[in-house]
């Protein structure tokens, strides 16, 4: 962790990486590779590093989350649609002691029922949602600004 | 409503206008009039005008969405209480055809169950809950930047 | 309250005043000044008196009621969002000794699933719903013919 | 189908038969037979034809939907106790292409709590609740006067 | 109905014509006939006149409780599934003025969830369950018995 | 346990000492003490021997029906309040291996909605609702003639 | 019942009759006659008889499941609407000894709530929902291979 | 603010201005300027100041609670309808910092079930309902007498 | 019963006993003794006659209150743990002709969600949950003073 | 209560005495009094003095956990039925300082929906089900070590 | 992906690896591998590709969908235990754009209660459960006639 | 697996390797493989073989679960997060036949409500909760005892 610039973690949760190609009409046309350039370019505006990683599988997010403390300042997570039933990604996130963000990248409490409900969102700092990439890129300031 | 240069309306639901005094251990030690400030410097940076309104009637905050479009290009609204069961303020922001994005300033997911349900979510751009005054300066700026 | 010509208070409930501009596919175009001027036709029609009166406020709508007795032989109400969660409202009409009818200008049973339950419905007279104009023109018809 | 003037099917629900003998003080004292020719008598005023039919039997009601285009202009049905649960009864009124207006004569909303769910509500033009035979009166017109 | 002697209506609801064939385990071996033939025993040693109806089609059984008054001085009905959800037949029987009691060959409580709830207990005087054909005999007993 | 004659035990549960001065609407101006000397005069009709027992507490009608196998063939119990909600009276009656019968005074189905429930049920031989004193003495016939 | 060559009864539930101009973007413009054609011409691909027959009412579906045994191997039914709350024709499935199997032309779990429960669906051998015709055609083979 | 007389606040909510006319045979008939005045004579009796209050507007309502730190010493509020749905008002009386006591004249426990919920009785002192007038005398004796 | 004084019954439920060394931060420093003490005194000041009884035994409470009638002119019953599901004890309170009034010494309402509803609020003249000792004070003046 | 001895209390709930006769399928042939045998048996080996009581009443099982303190260093309870509902015995737990191990014979989570619910188990130190004896001499030696 | 010859994937959720040995009353004594030989056969006899692929882990699964566009035409799915929570499942089908068929080879709605609701049923083409090896057999001979 | 000592695997599930580090107020501050030391120590006591294994990937500790058999006598399974919604871990677990305890450190039932129910108890012989490395303790004697 340097001590000199800031290092945060975007996680990307399951079926993210069809971005673009999967249902269109509500995630855009982005994918998840120019996503995550977009968010490496807003990261050196603002002079902080940061990485980018997307599982389908729950366990290697949880592993990322537990590897996080001492390597990075803050984690952002689009849980996808862990969102809804991952307690055990919930248990990760309230267990290692770094601040987290959830973001979404559509308004899901303007979807299905059953997505309008998060597992996550009790102990992560806050949660935003329904902006598309804009989501990321308020996290990505919120953390880097607040407690300074 | 100015051409040159964008103005938005920020809205203030009950018990807001308590800032600073309320269960500070939740909502901070800030006044609404300083978070007013605050806002409106950010909005300088911004070179965009805004307008802030408090009010404790449900009436109230729906004559001013009413009165929004022709003036405002976009709602930043925190709904306080009337967040969980206030259809009417949910059908006035449904009713006119500007953006608007709901903001808290504590994390509405980490509270009572009942605070666990935002009515009016479903019908706004995106909901942005959790980081206190920033949880405002964030819809300011994704108000600003999205759709240009 | 003329004891020759009967007289009857029409309330529409928060939001109602976009009506003609607001979600036209659900309401129709005819804005609340055009409605109110057919029903003043259709009540003329019938010799009878008519008030036509909108308000966003739940306290409002409250007062008109409980001024009714004596000036009015019988209330139409369209609640609009109040209809859902307003037991104040439902209050006021069960208090006050004067028969009401409650108007939907939309089929609220064919559409999300909080609004096909109404608090207001128990202590009315009975509910027409989902004929537009027609459902205010039908409430004056078996308001001004019911215990002749 | 007379082309000169319109014709209408009333459909009369389960025990609605028993008309004027049973449960008086909610359903009052006018028979079936009584409350058909008072709807004839509104037919002829306004022109246009009518047929009644009853049957304790969701098959017999369903076919006699089923047979309604071609013949008839439009539905007014009080399906009684099928309201609260035949979705036979539902898909058969979605099923014809004809306008449909589902009538009670007492006011379902201010009855047992299992009166107050109609399955028929969503897929037919219109509900009209609480107002004796005056509830098939209004029916009558609203059917003959809109889409004129 | 014979001023002399009592006389009874005993209606067996949908699937009992199965009696003896069907789910052995749970309802016994005996058939209907059988039953009825039990019945009409019982009833001979009472003095009462008994007449025994099987239908599997509710409107039809609607149409028997219809006709009873003035024929029978009580109605003894196993609705058999429609216990469960025909509201119509609830209404039927409340709707005409005579005693009935409601009968069970199996103990509701003791199957399967759904099972266990009737809408036709609230309207009936009262309800025997589980005890095989003297379910019926108790039926009988008790309207020939109450209110001499 | 005499083995020339049935012996039944007949426990009246919680507050129906009450009876004949207790919402004597409901449960009839019979006291405990007449419905006890009417059902022994029913008991010795059949020649069967009877006991009668009442009590408010839980633990006491549990000790009384443990005591019961080899002292009785047969347990005619009215659980009263305990109906709705006690599980050690069920398990202490599913413990024992002799039939029992479930009776009530009143149609517990025609009442308020928490009384429509009873954990007793599922593991008694049968339910007998609604026949005021009849209930108790179906009740008695029905275990006198089971399984001969 | 042929011993040489297997028959199946296919049964159609209410409004099936409909196919074809009933909801076509959902069910198809299939007539049930040419369904029907064309499961007689996959029957006979097979080699076994088939019998199709349709009715809206409850009890004409339950004598016909009555009448199968000694004359069918088995049953293909569409409940149509009856799938949702039809105990009655559950019980009559149940009630015979033959091997059943509930089709549906649409994918009913992508539908409206309502529609996404089964009570039929737990007595029967299978369920397959969602292909169309397909549905049929894929039961009758199941139907004529399995236990083989 | 007295130093040396305690002054409270009480504040009846909407429709209480009813009261005398309105279901008298739930809320009797005392006007609310004779409860008003009893309640003087009790405060006089007692040596401490009472304003009163009424509106049927939820926002002044809360507008009078957040102006009474350093004008009372306590507030005895019934709330009305409002007791049943206003998170708003709850936030109002828990945001300042002076205890409160909700009362309610008729024994809302023993009415309809919506009212026997209160959003407002979490974040008061206690509550007092069912003693009509006497409910607001206790309010007032025992906010005078408690932490002296 | 005194025909010159007044006197009053005071029920503690179960676990009350444990008064002043159980959850001291719940139900405050006082034990049972002087609690008792006090409201003997308070009795003395208003010339009333009080007996006070505690017991953990469902049964002993109803035996209390079955002997109550000619004994006293009211009770005051604080249910303890049986508030939450003892039917057989509102029975009892609902059974015999003297005014009940409920006592909490905590406000349940700010407690545990199972302790928020009470069996027994709906059968007493009211109830005071909060003030401590204070709530029981108040229930007695309210006994005294109520119907003189 | 020994200095030099640790000392427990075995609380064996409504029903268990009949242990070994009933339903020895879920719960084994072992009496009750052998169970105490076994226990006292593992207790010697232990070094620590245990006492054995049963009751079928909540009442009771209270007075002996009232009584606790001061004599016993910690209880094993198996509460039965009382599991479910003993809201009283919860808090008796709860009132005394001393720790409690709730116990069951079967593995309660594998029975009947409404035996997977524990209202002791909140106030416990620990629970162990569903090894027959097994789960008292767990909590026997689990009591014995902990905070040593 | 074969121009001229179709390729379906076949995925076998969660613990079907332990097919022919676990639980063989519900499942049947056939092994995957004999399960898949049987498929590959069905699969030759139809002239179509077939792969199988069995994984534990939802990650695995996902990734094989997201992988099989442009290599298969098809998708045959028994997601196991899957079926009832993985919404991450159900996203992953839903994101690529090839049908689906989801298969069960036990009837699912005749089991547990918690085993009869599907995620995954609204986001596939159809559903068929009950038949064990067929249900495959079916799905994969539907998949090959659709859409031709 | 050893003919002459018996074997068991311990099976930790998602974030029980941040023990000692995470939520040290609920977990304790004991480290994983401290935990894991402390057992190896009691199973060399009791002279058994003991292997320990943690993943935080569901479909991991399946495939662990799906090769216990032939290598272990039994499994002690501390599920984590996965107790409250992993039926794939719970088909897991049913579908081997091997024995298996289900671990919590905790007491899950004084936790959040969600922690409150496992999906695996009711396949696991029983349940050991809220003693610390206690439950391993027990539940490695439990297993070594039983069925010996």
């Amino acid at each position: 962790m340097d001590r000199h610039r800031k290092s945060f973690l975007v996680l990307h949760g399951p079926n993210l990486n069809l971005l673009g190609s999967r249902e269109v009409g509500i995630y855009g046309s982005l994918s998840l590779a120019e996503l995550n350039n977009l968010l490496l370019g807003e990261a050196e505006k603002l002079g902080v590093k940061l990485d980018c990683y997307q599982s389908n599988s729950e366990g290697d997010l949880i592993d990322q989350i537990h590897d996080a403390p001492g390597k990075y300042h803050g984690i952002i997570i689009n849980p996808g649609a862990f969102t809804h039933y991952s307690i055990a990604l919930r248990d990760a996130l309230a267990g290692v002691n770094i601040p987290a963000v959830e973001v979404h990248l559509s308004n899901i409490y303007a979807r299905e029922e059953f997505r309008r409900h998060s597992v996550i969102a009790p102990v992560v700092r806050g949660q935003i949602s329904g902006f598309g990439p804009w989501s990321y890129f308020l996290a990505l300031r919120v953390l880097n600004d607040l407690d300074d």
